[in-house]
């Protein structure tokens, strides 16, 4: 649609629909959830039911936040609630690529989306140091893990794969790129942590003026 | 700061400090506020205090969110809040631009921020035809004005100026962009509309990992 630029009409809008409707729909599912204010085994076994399906699908995150850096593991921030309540991050592992082992102070849901890694627990011991928990988990598309002060909140994740890009897509109990928590080093004492975000323009989710809308 | 890849390290934060936490604030208190369940009038006085504060400065609306376009004004989402019930809009209006007449069917504050704007009540005679009701106002930076249903909800707005641009931040009561409204052509019916967005990314306001550092 042109129009002249005299005609006081609102713009037309873009041609082509985003996808993103899934990761709408989950905002404010998410959101509608925390309302009930639940405690946090409730968040944990229902928002994990949410996450899961959001994850079941692969195909609504934009390739802007799919993106992974040669050298270091993305952290893009999807949306974050009006007070901060909850936060969802895409994180971009490349090849072979690990965060630190490391806290997060309030709970967090991991959806696999796209690849599959590798999550190890931690416990500290006498000493304060890192060891490991167990087995490491291997996630696979569709899988949904948690942590949190109160069932275990350290752990290493890793791409399992050195040869192509896995995601998974993250929501915590807070904006967690301002959290100060920590990573542990193997060797020393722990350091403190505030992860921020790789991206400084987030994916616009609310466009509903397309729904229903076929583009040509 | 540059790590060999093997290191598990975070990414390093990016160099330069975005100027947008007085967005943040607003959004967390509006968030607050909101959380009280306050009737409409208190959210009209009490909001309208906060956007004051908001637009008494003009210096941290990222230039991409503060873009005309050479035809059509601009409605650049900032944030949408997880269970929509406020969002937040950047209108820029390049020379000589200005809406159709039009409603809301929701409560909505607009704050001027930059240049200035005319504000036309509209009222709908007894043949459904929209008449101006009383004079224009004309909005300078640092003002702010209220539409709703039970205050009055036609209104006209159209940049004050015909060389050069102004940009006024609004906020309503629902995810302005999908909502079920009119516009009011002077000679016929009214019409369906629905506004949606100009964007396709929102700026992230989130970051919170920056906050008390200054970049070399
Ligand atoms: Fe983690
Ligand atoms: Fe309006
Ligand atoms: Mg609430």
């Amino acid at each position: 649609m042109t129009v002249p630029a005299a005609l006081p009409l609102p713009a037309p809008v873009p041609a082509e629909t985003p996808a993103i409707a899934p990761l709408r729909d989950f905002v404010v599912a998410f959101g509608t959830l925390l309302d009930q204010s639940p405690d946090e085994a409730r968040i944990r076994e229902e928002g994990s039911a949410l996450l899961a399906r959001l994850v079941a699908r692969d195909d609504w995150l934009p390739e802007a936040f799919a993106a992974p850096h040669p050298t270091y593991y993305q952290q893009y921030l999807l949306h974050a609630d009006s007070t901060e309540r909850f936060s969802i991050v895409s994180f971009v592992w490349g090849p072979g690529q690990k965060t630190p082992i490391h806290d997060h102070t309030v709970w967090g849901l991991i959806g696999m989306l796209r690849g599959a890694e590798y999550n190890q627990p931690f416990a500290l011991d006498a000493a304060g140091r890192p060891v490991p928990s167990g087995d490491p988990d291997r996630l696979e598309p569709g899988a949904v893990a948690a942590v949190s002060p109160t069932i275990g909140d350290l752990h290493r994740v890793s791409n399992a794969f050195d040869d192509r890009v896995s995601i998974s897509i993250h929501v915590y109990g807070a904006n967690i790129g301002g959290v100060h928590r920590h990573t542990y080093p193997e060797d020393g004492p722990r350091k403190p942590f505030v992860s921020g975000y790789s991206n400084t323009t987030l994916p616009n989710l609310w466009d509903r003026s397309k729904e229903g809308r076929r583009s040509a």
